[in-house]
């Protein structure tokens, strides 16, 4: 398809949300980071190019994202937060053209479909202004489209009181500009606000005349903005494996059983008595050790994930290391280890959904099963428990035994108070228990 | 063998001692309650009818309870406790005849050939009293039979002291009732007393010239009276599967050993590297995870025992849920979960007999092996940890961590006091392990 | 080779340092006590008899070490401790002759090419005496070596501080001593000092003229100090085994992998699922049970491993009882028995060099990977965790769930102080989980 629009990436906004995971933008999945498959599906959709626009923190690992041949990728910083100060920073290296410009987030992760959905309306009416929307069945946190009886947008408001929403349309950044040039000039003016001054514009834009066309997209929207929603992602991704892609070199031991389909890449050890429940995505260099069950999950390069592991519907980075573990609903970065025995819940006892504490409140996380978010280069003792939905900040150490029922800062040490009682054993040891042998 | 014997099974005692279970005679042994065991026993021995005792509160479950064709039960309700009281409803919807009565307990078992004796004994002569009894070589609190030296019960003497029993034979409940119509007028005026009732009328008619003959049993008796009675009872239910039986919808995985007899029922699903050893039932749709061990075990329907669980000697219910568990010598009722990691000890440190508290009593179980009593609805979390004796009420719930030395009533939740110390974490976690790698 | 030294094993050492375990020469490797590994050795040089000197305490378990045939073994008991003593006890059974004397320390292990240095370079010279010695390239607590420009030795000096070493050569024992009677005379006027008795004497002879020769190993410096050293002879005396031998009566499971070179005795019994991975020593009669892994290690005689158990790199007594635990690299002595579920860490968070506390004072063990000692007779209970380093004294009982930081004495009784809450239960189990039960 020829495309008729420039596209701008956001991928500047902050990530305090998904803490203890930074640069969303960077996550890998399948081996590529997340900017990486925006930038192919681009060019998949005849796109050849795009300004990416990062905040000062981020800008340097943005650009070390490798770009594939025949695309280019031009640079932003944004000075300020929020989507107006971001189109401000791309417009500084905009080409000068007619054409308009598409807006997404790097941070959400769109199907083709939708994609295509909005090109082609727009070389339909090139005149008009286009905005993604998801249709929503209960009171969600964001902006949302009033339409007129036409079916055009003719505001957004900004987080409605639940009971006032004008629809049940949410915004989500598929952002047509027409008319660059105006636009422009009105976001100058009114654009600087960091939650709402790129919406305020559009309604700026509305009420002098421009047409608001809604494109709405038909599946559940996929974003990275809380550390858990990396499994959504992750998900989505292994669900673009097809067959058993297993690279020559990877070892695989006797009585193993792989099923489904599977990304198991060069150097990859499996180990005798494992299962593998596609689909699973399995990094270079990694051992799956004996007896282990992986399932629907994603490991990254050169771990080891020992004698006796469960690993099932969770994401795990690089360089990291277990042995008799359950991890199960879980996000691990890189270069985590844990001891034998440590389990990781992803069940509350009365099964009721499962939150997390963000900023001192508690948020529903959306899910059922849900086990922890654990930051880069933590160690976890031997026999741990987690409970469901905790997260662990970077550097933490956590000792044996602990019983974990809150988030653990950046850089600390969590301990159990020790609380063993000695005194002298009145009982001895029997030696003989060839009647329990008997029963072997 | 044509039956001269109306039967009465006693089902209306209660089951305080039983818990955290209730409603002994309708546990569910191989798919079946215990009190169709007793029906199908019957039928096999001859019998064509029965009367069922129960209380108000059982009554209803008891009538569900499917009977096989060509038999007939009718259905009485004791007003109080005691065997009297059982005895006096069963008459109501006795049929007028001429014939005996044999008086059964509905939470014991009884061997064919004990009650084969008691019928071709009366047979034989039924002008006499016959009373079911078995040789103990150690105190049992029980009724003991005095005997003369023809060998005949001269008096039932409730609870001797010890040292003063009158014999080695202890009263069971296999009674066979001639002249009827006098035992009843016996029993109208004295047999009210709860405990010995019964018995006192037994004693007044030998007193008044009947005879009384004993019936012994030769094989050890097995009864329900305390929870971990299931366990006997379930060995001598398991002893009764021979060959293998596994249906044709059964789904068994790779690497899965099946040893010695089973019952494996419709839509169960067997994952890989399982070793099974029976004798095992494993009822329907229950799904038995990879790499599990199931040893002489009896598992209800819709289970699911997860990744790595151990199942050893014990009896599981319906609808439970596992992982990664060490279940030995315990017995698990209704829709019981448990997190990964979670262990019932069976064994104590000094390998002495263990003992369980009934109503504020240690009581000897008679077992060197005994993990834990679950009752239904109770939700355990991970690592958890179960001493040897304990019992959980029902709808207990016990959280992550605990080590559990004493019995939980129904209907609490069960957690550890939060102990864990946070400090700075002065250490960081290393990159690189290639040398441990080397030596994988 | 002809050999013309008569021989002195020296096994009257104190074991206090090596709690919780005694008698370091009576230890079992392969079977067999380390005292008769040294008399193999001697044998295959071609000695044809040995004095073993030992000490009141360990004589009587000393004497009943088997002796090979051809081989001939006197024993000495020496009064008090230092090697002074001990050549002073031998001298008494010595049989009189022109021959030299070669002393070894029977908790040293020799590799044979250093024994036939010595052995030859006292052929070519009789009349010198020879110290062995070995290579360090850092501070060592133990007697240096000070040598001439001739690379004579001129003295052993004792323990320098650090900084004033002569050589960069510590004294082993390897000793010869030739002109044994002028020795002897010596040794009688000096030789009582319990720590440098014996190198004292040494020096006054070199003072006199005696020309003294060092014989330098090629080789670390393999010797049983601290338990943990049992780990690094355990290696040495693996590495012997060569291929497969596994005993015609060992019986092996299905879906069992055995790699590398085994010792595998009589009666074994190797259950479904297992690995092993050599060099391995599994003694008599033991039961490795289903989904182990065991690699680089020692199992003694009927040991039971249980479900599930990992032991990697440890040394294990006889009559042991495991049950889903992770031994690794940890030395257990005999009749210990562990719950379900219990790991003995074998790494610190920060990834740094174990120590242990030894007379209350913290010794580096130069690992950085030790699980725990643990003497004979000990029982530990379900999910126990113990530090690294850690030791157990003979017939301790730990408690489940005890996170272990300190080392227990002997015959003592550590548990967790009792620490659960109980409230009303305020939510219910849920039923149906039927969810679930579709994504397995």
């Amino acid at each position: 398809m020829k495309q008729n629009l420039d596209v701008i990436l956001l991928a500047g906004g902050e990530s305090t949300r998904f803490w203890p995971f930074s640069y969303k933008n960077l996550t890998l999945f399948l081996g590529k980071p997340l900017l990486r498959w925006h930038i192919e599906q681009l060019q998949r959709l005849g796109f050849t190019s795009a300004i990416i626009v990062g905040n000062k923190e981020s800008i340097d690992a943005i650009q070390e994202v490798a770009i594939p041949k025949k695309f280019t990728v031009s640079y932003a910083i944004q000075k300020e937060k929020g989507q107006g100060y971001a189109i401000m920073a791309a417009r500084e290296i905009l080409p000068e053209s007619e054409r308009g410009l598409l807006i997404l987030n790097a941070s959400d992760i769109y199907e083709d479909e939708l994609l295509i959905d909005v090109c082609e309306a727009y070389n339909d009416d090139p005149t008009a202004l286009y905005q993604g929307a998801m249709k929503v069945n209960a009171y969600f946190p964001g902006g949302y489209l009033k339409l007129n009886d036409k079916g055009n947008v003719t505001e957004i408001i900004e987080k409605p009181k639940p009971g006032t929403e004008p629809s049940d349309l949410v915004r989500i950044v598929v952002d047509v500009v027409s008319d660059k040039e105006k636009f422009f000039e009105k976001l100058e003016k009114h654009g600087k606000h960091p939650i709402n001054g790129y919406e305020g514009v559009v309604n700026k834009c509305i009420d002098e005349g421009a047409v608001c066309k809604p494109v709405i997209t038909t599946r559940e929207w996929l974003y990275l903005k809380y550390p858990w929603h990396m499994l959504t992602v992750m998900d989505s991704c292994l669900r673009t494996i097809e067959g058993r892609n297993i690279a020559p070199s990877v070892k695989i031991g006797k009585h193993v059983v792989i099923e489904g389909s599977v990304i198991i890449e060069e150097g990859v050890r499996i180990c005798e008595g494992t299962k593998i429940v596609g689909p699973c995505f399995i990094g270079k260099g990694t051992i799956i050790g004996n007896n282990n069950m992986v399932r629907q999950s994603h490991i990254g390069e050169n771990c080891v994930t020992g004698f006796n592991t469960d690993i099932t519907r969770s994401y795990i980075g690089n360089e990291c290391w277990f042995h008799t573990n359950f991890i199960g609903d879980s996000v691990i970065g890189n270069n985590v280890s844990m001891g034998s025995g440590t389990v990781l819940a992803n069940l509350r006892l009365d099964e009721s959904p499962i939150f997390s504490t963000i900023k001192q409140e508690k948020v529903l996380t959306g899910r059922s099963k849900l086990g922890a978010c654990i930051g880069n280069n933590v160690r976890i003792g031997v026999n741990v428990s987690t409970m469901p939905g905790i997260k662990i900040g970077k550097g933490a150490f956590v000792g044996a035994g602990v019983v974990l029922g809150e988030d653990i800062p950046d850089g600390m040490y969590c301990r159990i108070s020790p609380t063993v009682i000695m005194s002298k054993n009145t009982k001895s040891a029997l030696g003989s228990r060839e009647e329990f042998k008997k029963k072997i």
